[in-house]
């Protein structure tokens, strides 16, 4: 959590972080907005000294949502960037790093300085490249699980609060777009709308669209997919998909906090009645998810809950993406993954080949979201709740209540 | 525009492109999204070879959504990522160059090679640090106006179309929200809802996302603030602000086509009448407005157009940006910016020292948004359309038509 921030950076020698936002990425650049919370900040740079306060370097104009933030102000007009330009004589790049040599003069820091938050790769290549020449300070780079991404591994209790209500706000969703299908006739196992037309898969997706604004959540794309769709995880459904009983409809569903935290739930629902193969699979993937929660600690490693998981899979018949990478009819993806600001975070929990020294740690949030797939036969099935590893017991707690019935009565 | 792609890579001598697109970033990882469409991917590398079709690598339970983007399909799992893991010891950054070069060596990609995209300051440093020190191909980036970026400061007409319809969406939300207000019964100068408390800025934030989401659209966060906020630009609102009369409210609205292009719009409005100073100061910036409009051309340089707009606003005693980088009473930003996939892109129209030497060009999309802004008279002006140069004409479209009056009849 932040509050480790000044250990991390110790441990790693780090004597300031500097957080790039540059514009147009937005809530997006979560390493950012991580800082700057809630408040409608489009573009800046933040610097945090080890033990400090961070300061924000704010346009002009943006300075009221840049006062919300709570973070120290500069307002990046007092270096008076087109007189640097003029000296730089045009070259917009020696300019940005001779700025960043008098900001970090009147900020004092120096040192070894880290680099986060997200830009084109061009400008960030090009800049970084630049600055190291430069040689004020050392410029240091982590590949991945830098000093954020570690501190953003647990969440303080702000941050359980923000995600429990988004958790309960999308299951809002959840339950009125279950009534939404329920209040709909059926004629010939297809679900009808009043024109006597179909229902299809893109007026469901409106209705939840429609539902998640009137719930004050971003929309950040859901999946509601039906049949041979369902089989394969991350498509998001065909619009003229019609809605028909007896076929699995994944419904996964990841908004988040205006501009702020996710929650990520999935359900798996048969309207009218389930096929008994179905309903067979439904209960093996209860199953793996109940025993993978029961298991979860922060001592194992998390490709342990993996193998839990393929064990399970694999003893009942089913390939694993454990034995092929590649494997499209079966268990195909991870167990879970951490998130927060981001839909993925870390931990993951994949194979040990791919993530083989991660563990979750007291403070942690993760999915569990065992499924099976199989689109040529037509189906699919995920179930994803969200646990929080509660620093105070050490017992992992279930943000997500939401019915998990695969058959809804029609 | 995507045509000219082959030559711009050409003149800029690269054999190829890579546009990086991470997990995470989504649809405001533009120059990926310029390719991929409206596809759901979420995440993926794409490779274009001068003159060649674009290839996409893609997660395996991604390809449902990467055939949707006419892209050439290759499946990371190919790779067998794990495999190379284990043989770079663990080291995830080895593997991802090692997983390059193979990638590059079946798609024959060699030479310069420019990369694109956004991803975290961290990764981008360190791969492309280490993909350079490797010498299997020549990295090339761009700080800015990359090939991309200059590709995409021309619309081929189905972005011209996509821009259209997200503008005629939008100036429907515009008109259901002047309604929605219009509705509203009013005592003392305050807007009151059924239940006789204050209308809020947050209520009417509330019907505006309500509205989008309807319309099919994302909302990228609108600013609607009202007095004294109304006189910060980038001030979004405050929540609990009740809704007066006579006071301005300036209503900027940028939603895009889901996942897809933006529209851009302001309106200022008074509801039941304005004051003198307002309505002398509305007229003033719709003198410039029109002005600027009726110059705007491609052989000139953006920078003149702001020019443009500052001469009539110091000629009337206004102070501007131009005199004082920090201003904050007056004419205190640029007369527009491109927009597209993202909110803002090339060409800018701001001072000569920031933009000494930008064109637009036939294609090009523009806004043109001056205003006035004076926080401590608790007031603030801002109109904003959206302008096409129309290539087989050579004049500029407006393309945004919401009537421009100011006084809201109550």
């Amino acid at each position: 959590m932040k509050s480790d921030l000044s250990c991390l950076m110790q441990e790693r020698g780090l004597d300031a972080l500097v957080v790039i936002g540059p514009d147009g990425l937005g809530s997006a650049n979560t390493a950012f907005t991580y800082f700057t919370g809630g408040a409608h900040v489009t573009n800046g740079t933040i610097v945090v000294k080890r033990d400090g306060v961070g300061t924000l370097v704010h346009a002009t104009m943006e300075r009221d949502e840049a006062a919300k933030t709570g973070l120290q102000l500069i307002s990046a007009s007092n270096y008076k960037m087109s007189e640097i330009i003029q000296q730089c004589k045009g070259d917009r790049l020696a300019a940005r790093v001779e700025y960043t040599r008098r900001l970090f003069n009147d900020l004092g820091v120096s040192g070894r300085v880290g680099f986060y938050g997200a830009d084109s790769v061009g400008s960030t290549f090009s800049f970084l490249s630049a600055l190291s020449r430069a040689e004020f300070v050392e410029v240091i780079t982590e590949y991945e699980n830098d000093v954020i991404s570690q501190a953003r591994k647990t969440k303080d209790a702000q941050e359980v609060a923000q995600i429990r209500q988004a958790c309960r706000l999308t299951e809002g969703v959840i339950g009125e777009t279950r009534d939404f299908l329920q209040r709909h006739r059926v004629a010939d196992e297809i679900l009808l709308k009043q024109d006597g037309t179909a229902l299809t898969i893109a007026d469901v997706k409106s209705f939840i669209r429609r539902e998640e604004a009137a719930a004050g959540l971003d929309d950040a794309g859901c999946i509601f997919a039906i049949g041979r769709d369902a089989g394969v995880p991350h498509s998001s459904g065909t619009p003229a998909d019609q809605i028909r009983l007896g076929q699995t409809i994944v419904f996964d569903i990841f908004p988040r906090l205006i501009g702020g935290y996710y929650a990520d739930i999935t359900r798996t629902w048969c309207l009218g009645y389930a096929p008994d193969d179905v309903q067979a699979a439904y209960e093996l993937v209860m199953k793996v998810h109940d025993d993978a929660a029961a298991a979860f600690n922060t001592q194992r490693f998390t490709y342990e809950f993996q193998d839990l998981a393929c064990d399970i899979f694999e003893a009942r018949g089913h390939r694993t993406v454990r034995q092929d990478i590649g494997v499209t009819n079966g268990y195909v993806h991870s167990l879970g993954h951490g998130f927060g600001l981001d839909v993925h975070e870390s931990p993951g929990m994949s194979m040990k080949g791919l993530r083989p020294d991660e563990k979750m740690m007291p403070g942690t949030i993760v999915t569990n979201e065992p499924g099976l797939y199989y689109p040529d036969k037509g189906w699919g099935i995920r179930v994803e709740d969200d646990y929080w590893c509660n620093p105070e017991t050490g017992e992992f707690e279930c943000l997500t209540g939401f019915d998990r019935g695969l058959v809804v009565a029609m």
